[in-house]
């Protein structure tokens, strides 16, 4: 069985840990700390779904699969997000599902689904639990209950292809399992978002997910070649071939539908053999401008390296300061993290390396980038460190196109700095490029106030407007589950909107397919 | 104005030639030809709109924008498929529009939309008219009329952004007037499919099509990162990043639509710096199975050049005899086309040839790989002379994984051979590649007995067949029209037609757009 996390915190509870003294004190002088407590004897409804309603569904699946015990149902309640933590550290497990189901199978997932619709129960598919952008909490009013279907169970690597390069994936395998399972055959997905150690394939596929490799191996939803799919209507199979023109491009509606449509069952993935070498290394710019020209120049040269991520100047000054052991002195500007992997690297490292000092970087050596890579997951813990200390900490994320850039930096900066008022500290990375623009990664820290859910709401809605605002995209890998679901409606229009309830209303005619969840 | 071809040929109609005498012997010998007659006059049923059904078009666009002579209609009637020739050759203009409209902004495409709902006329968008799978025959029956809403005024690039590599194009622009109008801002698109002289970019775009370039370029719904529909509920706008989780990617679900959802007025795409070099060089490979196996080394070495295409042993046979001015003797096994672009093209060529060295293939040099690159376009003109001689001459394609390109290379020809008989000749060539498999290009000669539009459509039905069984899809790039719609239904399964019965009754409601078209 893949490991559970905390219900109130990221990841492995043993990894739980204070905060370091030297982020500490960064932070007390910046934006201050407090005291804060976890509540820990957890309020959650009991179940709302009569037993004679989950008898079908334990004749189905046996016993030990439909499970009601409160400990279950709370590590299935909401997701990862700031206000996910903060409700359920204060004790509101309001959300927490009737019932948490385990299929093991497609035809088991069928069966459940058939179940839902016959007595119109919300249906929440469950991958690692990682959505930080409340696409777990679905709505429930209107509804017999609503029960979790946990694919935990469907934990497989079911075939490889290797003349093809491709494999195929049950949607519950979480990014370590399946790199494991690949690297049998020598292979590699190459797909390590930071949620990368707890997330499920299918949670990658169903909200385009894309990772810290994205530079040199693409977003998830480049990689998927073949999906397999448990509607309310029945199956559906996509994929016969790389590319087609056979209409509109459905592979593509189902990536990113957020278990809206139906639930997958299995992934067809490209994959790739293992790279023998890993090499990061670090660089500095002057300015994340010049940093990001750098980026745009890799990109649209068509060169680019495995990883490349660049911090603007307040988060290298942040991540410098919190890596004091490897030493923060004499770097100035915008730190940048150039990743190459394959069979050798030499040649490829080399034609970067003159690019980037053509455009004004300065090579920092592998110290750094390897810092940077063994830290590469770390950051979520960090997180729940600094709630713990009573820091509002939180991150969202968009893409642009480059002469958007700048303008969506600042618009999104300043609707943070002025919701959440003085002593707000707002980093920011480009992690993802493309030839024709680039992510944006923000994360925000600010003292809470009395009332924290709210004057985060608050701050996110005022980012989420300027980057609508500036024709930005609301979410470039964080998907839109409950919460940036009015922005979807502004990104799209009343058309785009009618398109996604055309395609919802088809394929979950009922709509027990998380109710509430991304379509507007 | 947008060149004209000829309305019972491809192209322009003073290049059309008689057969070379090396093809007539070539194909006297293993075909066999016959004389052939063209109807000159062509019959076409009068307009069916009543005239004052046209007027308050003529008041919205102008009566020059409304046109209703014969010489315009039989413009727009069918594409160019050979079954289109054949029976525009036999004088059968049955399917001609009532009217061909043409609205000259993305708010006449509107008004139209509307003035064809409220009247319930069949409405089928034009760019080039090259369908070669029935995509302009759309079903007229419970339609007070049909008319072509011709888009050849919509011919501007409306902007270029230097930054991002992105430009705005108008969806009647054809290959050619994108190309020039790019070149002023040392721009280029990259998409050179065989029918770039006419096709336009609005059905680049609705038909998912891919260029000879695309090993370098990639497919055109690759380039796309924008779109601007005009639908009957409303106008749609796509593309806020160059990559998004928000949701399902409806750009995707825009591709590959075929004019049944909206009329794509506005398309940005990606684009390049013109390449200051190109070479194109030919290879030779004892097999065709050694030459794909070269190309997949290519691909899932990630080390691609722009142009890559090897012809089997029957069409290298065909096309060296039929270019016997540049010499056939000498070669044998499979010809394979090696084309590199770019700013430097050196270093790419070296690394290219090594690879391809290593894995069994001999250099030819440039002379065949120029002859290829200065006749890419000819191939459709070719076909029309040998129609001329009575020889039944078609394409088809497909696209599948490595793992079952010889299988379905094989499923296929088979197929074709057993329904067409003795005499008949079958050639393939892969001309797009992808890490997990290819295309695999068909072109088809046979004697054409006394019913040449039936022996086709069985020979047709049966590759189709054979293609789907072999679990292959039904078109890597000529889109699906009228043609490939029951094999499009069993590619995507029954889930997968309701949700595009979801899309299309969401977006036209009414069902006025390309009725009878894609949507099985």
């Amino acid at each position: 069985m893949a490991p559970e996390m905390h219900p109130q915190r990221w990841g492995d509870p043993d990894l739980a840990e204070t905060l370091p003294e030297t982020v500490r004190s960064l932070v007390d002088a910046f934006v201050g700390t407090r005291d804060t407590t976890t509540v820990d004897e957890v309020a959650q409804p009991a179940p709302g779904l009569a037993g004679r309603l989950l008898d079908p569904l334990r004749d189905l699946l046996g016993v030990e699969a439909v499970l009601t015990d409160d400990a279950t149902r709370r590590l299935r309640t909401r997701g990862k997000s700031t206000p996910d933590l903060l409700r359920a550290r204060s004790g509101d497990f309001i959300d927490a599902p009737d019932a948490v189901v385990r299929p093991a199978s497609h035809e088991d997932v069928t069966a459940v689904l058939a179940w839902a619709v016959e007595h119109h129960v919300a249906v929440v598919p469950f991958g690692g639990g990682t959505s930080v952008t409340g696409g777990l909490s679905a709505r429930r009013d209107g509804y017999a209950g609503l029960v979790s279907l946990d694919l935990v169970r469907l934990d497989r690597l079911l075939a490889v292809d290797e003349v093809s390069r491709t494999a195929v994936l049950q949607p519950g395998m979480r990014g370590p399992a399946a790199e494991a399972a690949l690297a049998e055959h020598g292979m590699t997905l190459g797909h390590f978002p930071q949620s990368f150690e707890f997330a499920s394939i299918g949670g990658f596929a169903a909200t385009r997910s894309s990772g810290q490799s994205s530079a040199g191996f693409g977003r998830f939803d480049d990689m998927v070649v073949g999906l397999r799919v448990a509607t309310p209507i029945g199956e559906l199979r996509l994929g016969s071939a790389p590319a087609s023109a056979a209409g509109p491009d459905l592979r593509q509606v189902v990536l990113g539908s957020e278990g809206t449509l139906g639930v997958i069952t299995e992934v067809t993935v490209r994959v790739r053999p293992v790279p023998a070498e890993k090499v990061y290394d670090a660089w500095s710019f002057p300015s994340f401008t010049e940093g990001a020209e750098a980026m745009r120049a890799l990109a649209q040269s068509q060169a680019l390296p495995t990883v490349l991520r660049l911090s603007d100047e307040a988060e290298t000054m942040v991540n410098l300061a919190s890596q004091s052991d490897i030493g923060g002195e004499g770097v100035t500007g915008c730190l940048l993290i150039v990743g190459h992997e394959g069979a050798d690297v030499s040649d490829g490292r080399a034609r970067t390396g003159r690019l980037l000092e053509t455009l004004g970087g300065t090579d920092l050596g592998q110290e750094r980038g390897n810092a940077w890579a063994e830290g590469r997951f770390h950051a979520p813990y960090l997180r729940d460190s600094l709630l713990d200390v009573g820091v509002l900490v939180e991150t969202l994320e968009t893409a642009t196109f480059w002469s958007s850039r700048d303008r969506v930096y600042r618009a999104v900066k300043r609707a943070l700095e002025s919701s959440l008022g003085e002593g707000t500290l707002v980093l920011c990375h480009v992690s993802h490029v493309y030839e024709t623009g680039c992510s944006l990664y923000f994360t925000v820290a600010a003292r809470q106030g009395e009332h924290p859910l709210e004057e985060w709401r608050a701050a996110k809605a005022a980012a989420s407007d300027a980057i609508i605002e500036a024709g930005a995209t609301i979410t470039h890998h964080h998907a839109v589950g409950t919460d940036h679901k009015p922005w979807l409606a502004r990104e799209i229009g009343p058309v785009g909107v009618a398109l996604l309830r055309g395609l919802k209303v088809a394929a979950d005619p009922t709509g027990v397919l998380n109710p509430g969840v991304l379509v507007p």
